[in-house]
C-alpha cells in the first residue's frame, strides 16, 4: 500500500537542527523570504513541527501510476556472493521518470498548481531532476522550463528529449534568456555551464515573474520528507526487520527517503539497525568535509545552511553518478550526522561500477551510477558476513535505472573508466573560502 | 500472481495449422530436421498437443524478478480523450530487458542449458530480442553470441552497450566470423546489413558446433507459448472483462502472448471480446499480405512457412518499430486470421508517435515504438466512444518501454518525422518472387 502521510523526522530529534541564514542580515531566514521562489504550502512544510503530513489525494492519484514500488530479495546475487546474508532492496526506477525524484516533483507540482502558480523553474545536471519535474508539471498543466547544464545538453540528448516529451521547454545553461546567462555567456561565450550558474538562472526567471516559482530536487526539509514514502512501503512490505540500511548520498534525498522511517522505529526502541550513507570517493562531504554555514550554490546566491561541505567553491571530478556531484549536504542530514544517528562511508568509481555489473547480471535490472555505491557497499557488507557467517539483513534502496548511463557502462568494460583522487589540498582550498558567520548587531 | 502453466492454444482450435515444409523434399519438416538448433524440449513445445505446459521452477525463480507485470487502468488517459471507455493496459517493460521479450528468451536459455548446451546464438535488429537473450544467458551461465545488424550497431549503440553488459559478445552482421558474412563483406564491404543476413550468420554458426544452439525471439508455436503468461496474468488481474483486446503484431509474439488466454475463454463462452492486431502500414502483412508458403528469412535458409506475408523479399521502409519490420508473420497466428478469430488494421507511422506522446504525458510511461501501435488504435476506439457514449471495457498490452528510442520521439517532436505510402506495384513485386510449392513425389 502507498501511505496516506509522509513522515517529518524534524519533531522527533533531540535538537532541532540550525537555522539557514540570510548572508546579509546573518538572521534565521523566514517564510517571507522563500515566498517569491517558493509555494505557501511547501514553505509551511519546510519548518513544520507535525510528525505526519497527509499526503493530498491528488498527489495519491499520481503516485499511483508507479507506487507502490517492488521491494524485492535479491536472491539470485546473494547466491552469486555464497553469503549467508539476506539482501532487499527497493526499486524506484519504475517511476516515470525512471527515478526517486517523482516522490517529491509531483507533490511539488501540486501545490504549485493549487496556489494559481503557472510556471515552475529548476536546473538540472544529467537531468533526472528535470525530467521528473516534467512529467510532474504535465500533469497539473503547469508549464516547466529547465535550465540544462550546457556538457550535459550536449553529451546527454535523451533526458533532455524526455523533458521535451513531456512537454518541457529545456535551455541549454548557460543561456542567453537571463541576465545571469547572458553575462557568463560575454565573458566565456563557449562556456560547458555548471549547476551553479543553471540555478541562478532558474531562480532569476522565477523571482522575476508572479506566476512562477522555483523547484529543488534534494537538500531541502520538505523535499526529503516526500522521500519518506520509500521507506514508509518498504516497513511494510518488508518480511523481516533489516540489520543494516544502506544508501546513496548526494544531496541526500534518497537516503532520507529510505532511512527516516527505520530512525523513527529505531528512536521508539522497536529496531535497532545500523544506517549507514555511501558517498563518492570524489565529492565526500560528510567523510571528508566539515560542518558548517556555507552557501548552497556555487555563486552565493541562496541562503547560507549549516551542513557538511567541502566548500561551495568545490567541483568534483567528473564521476559519471552526476546526481552525487553536490559539494554539500542537506542540513537536517547534516545535523542527524553530528548527533551520531547514522554511519557514512566513502567508495571510488570503479568499486561502484563493479558493483553495478554484478547487480545487473544476477538481478537483470541496470543501475544507474548514483545507486552503484550503494550496492557497492552492500556487496561489502554481504561479503563480510560470507566471512564472519553471520546472517545479516540488508536493505538498500536501487534509487534508479541506468537506462541512460549505458555509455558509461561501456566505458567500465572496455577498461577506460578512470578513478579520482582527492588530494587533502583541494579540500582545503575549497574550504578556506567558506564565509565568515558575523553574529548579528541586534 | 504468475501462472503455472503455459497456454497452447493450438489443440482447442477447429483446425491444425499446415505443417512446415523442407524447401527441398516439400515434405512436413520433423522434429530431426530441427535437432542441430534447437533443444529437444523446445522441438517438442514446438509441435505439442498438450494443452498446458508446466513452468519449471527454474524458470519462475527468473520471471519473479519482474513477473508479475503492473495491469493499470489508464484513468488519466481516459480523463485527457474525454471517453467513457475504461482502459487498461498490461506494462511489460519493466523486465530487466525492457519488453516482453525475456518471457520466452528465459525459457529458452533453461532448456538449452539444461539440455548440456554451451552457447547460444541469434540475430538482433534494433537488439531488443538479442538484450533478452543476453539477460536470459546470464541467468543459466550460458555464453551468448549476437549478430545485430550493421546499421543499428552503428546507430543504436545503447542496447549494444546492454548486452555487453549482461555478457554477451555482439557482432555487427555482416561480419567476418561466419563464411555467410564474409561473402556478403566481399561483395559489398560497407554493407548495412540485414536481419535476414544475421539469421544466416547466427545459424551458421549454430549448426556448425555441437554445443551451440540457435535462439529466435518470435513466430514459432513455442515463443508464443511462452507469451501466454502476458494474457493469463491480466485475466487474473482485470476487474472486469474487456469488450476489445488491442495488440501490436509484428513476428506476433506479443498480440499472441496477451490474447490467447482470452481466446481460450472465448471459445468456451464465457466472454466474448472483439480481438483486434495492429501493424504498421509500412509492413502490413495481414491487411496487405497474401497467405502462402514462404521463407522466413530473406536469403532462403529457414523451412517454408505457411503465413501471411508481403514476400521474403520485401524490404519494410525504415520506420522507428524495427521489432514490426518483418515480411511474415507467425504460422500459427495467420492460420487462426484464415479462421476469422481476430480482427487487422494498419495505422501509419505519425498516428502511433502522436498516440505515444500523448501516453507519455497522461500517464507518465515512454512507450516503445511498437507499442505505439496499439495505443494509436486504442485511442481511436476510445474516440470512437466518446462519440457514441458507449462505456467499452479495453486493454491492450504496452510490450515495451521507449527509453533507447527518444531520438525517434525528437524527430516527431520537431515536426522531423516521415510517413511511408507502400505502392500496391512494390507488393506484388515482392509476391512474385514467393517459391512455388510443388506437390512432394510419393
Amino acid at each position: 500500500m502507498t501511505p496516506s502521510h509522509w513522515y517529518n523526522i524534524v519533531p522527533d530529534l533531540p535538537a532541532p537542527p540550525p537555522p539557514p541564514l540570510h548572508p546579509g542580515t546573518m538572521r534565521p531566514v523566514g517564510p517571507d523570504d522563500l515566498a517569491p521562489l517558493f509555494p505557501a504550502e511547501l514553505i509551511a512544510q519546510e519548518v513544520s513541527g507535525d510528525r505526519f503530513v497527509e499526503i493530498p489525494q491528488e498527489v495519491l492519484d499520481v503516485y499511483r501510476l508507479w507506487r507502490p514500488t517492488p521491494l524485492m530479495r535479491a536472491r539470485r546475487l546473494e547466491k552469486a556472493l555464497g553469503t549467508p546474508a539476506r539482501i532487499y532492496y527497493k526499486y524506484e526506477g519504475v517511476s516515470p521518470a525512471g527515478s526517486h525524484k517523482p516522490n517529491t516533483a509531483v507533490p511539488q507540482a501540486y501545490y504549485n498548481a493549487r496556489q494559481g502558480v503557472r510556471r515552475l523553474t529548476t536546473e538540472t545536471g544529467a537531468g533526472q531532476w528535470g525530467s521528473a519535474l516534467a512529467f510532474a508539471c504535465a500533469q497539473y498543466d503547469l508549464e516547466c522550463e529547465v535550465w540544462m547544464v550546457r556538457a550535459s545538453y550536449d553529451q546527454k540528448p535523451y533526458r533532455r528529449s524526455l523533458m521535451r516529451l513531456y512537454g518541457a521547454t529545456v535551455h541549454a545553461s548557460p543561456s542567453s534568456v537571463t541576465s545571469a546567462g547572458s553575462k557568463v555567456l560575454a565573458e566565456e561565450p563557449g562556456s560547458p555551464g555548471s549547476l551553479g550558474i543553471a540555478i541562478s538562472e532558474a531562480v532569476e526567471v522565477a523571482g522575476a515573474s508572479d506566476d512562477t516559482r522555483y523547484a529543488l530536487g534534494s537538500v531541502l526539509n520538505h523535499v526529503l520528507m516526500h522521500q519518506t514514502v520509500i521507506g514508509e512501503e518498504a516497513l511494510e512490505q518488508l518480511p523481516e526487520m533489516p540489520d543494516v540500511v544502506i544508501g546513496c548520498t548526494g544531496g541526500g534525498s534518497n537516503f532520507a527517503g529510505l532511512v527516516f522511517p527505520f530512525l523513527r522505529e529505531k528512536l521508539a526502541g522497536r529496531i535497532s539497525p545500523v544506517l549507514r550513507a555511501v558517498e563518492p570517493e570524489a565529492c565526500p562531504s560528510f567523510t571528508r568535509g566539515v560542518y558548517a554555514y556555507d552557501f548552497g550554490d556555487t555563486a552565493g546566491f541562496t541562503p547560507l545552511l549549516k551542513m557538511h561541505t567541502l566548500g561551495h567553491d568545490f567541483v568534483p571530478d567528473p564521476i559519471h553518478a552526476g546526481g552525487l556531484r553536490y559539494h554539500g549536504m542537506s542540513p537536517l542530514l547534516s545535523h542527524m550526522y553530528e548527533l551520531g544517528m547514522f554511519e557514512a562511508v566513502a567508495t571510488s568509481q570503479k568499486e561502484c561500477f563493479q558493483a553495478g555489473v554484478r547487480f545487473a547480471r544476477a538481478e537483470g535490472i541496470v543501475p544507474a551510477p548514483e545507486p552503484t555505491h550503494a550496492l557497492a557497499e552492500t556487496i561489502a557488507e554481504a561479503l563480510r558476513c560470507r566471512e564472519s557467517g553471520q546472517e545479516k539483513v540488508i536493505l538498500t534502496a536501487l534509487c534508479g535505472h541506468g537506462h541512460f548511463d549505458l555509455a558509461a557502462y561501456d566505458r567500465f568494460l572496455g577498461g577506460e573508466m578512470e578513478d579520482f583522487s582527492l588530494p587533502e589540498e583541494r579540500i582545503s582550498a575549497a574550504l578556506s573560502t567558506l564565509p565568515v558567520i558575523r553574529t548579528p548587531s541586534p
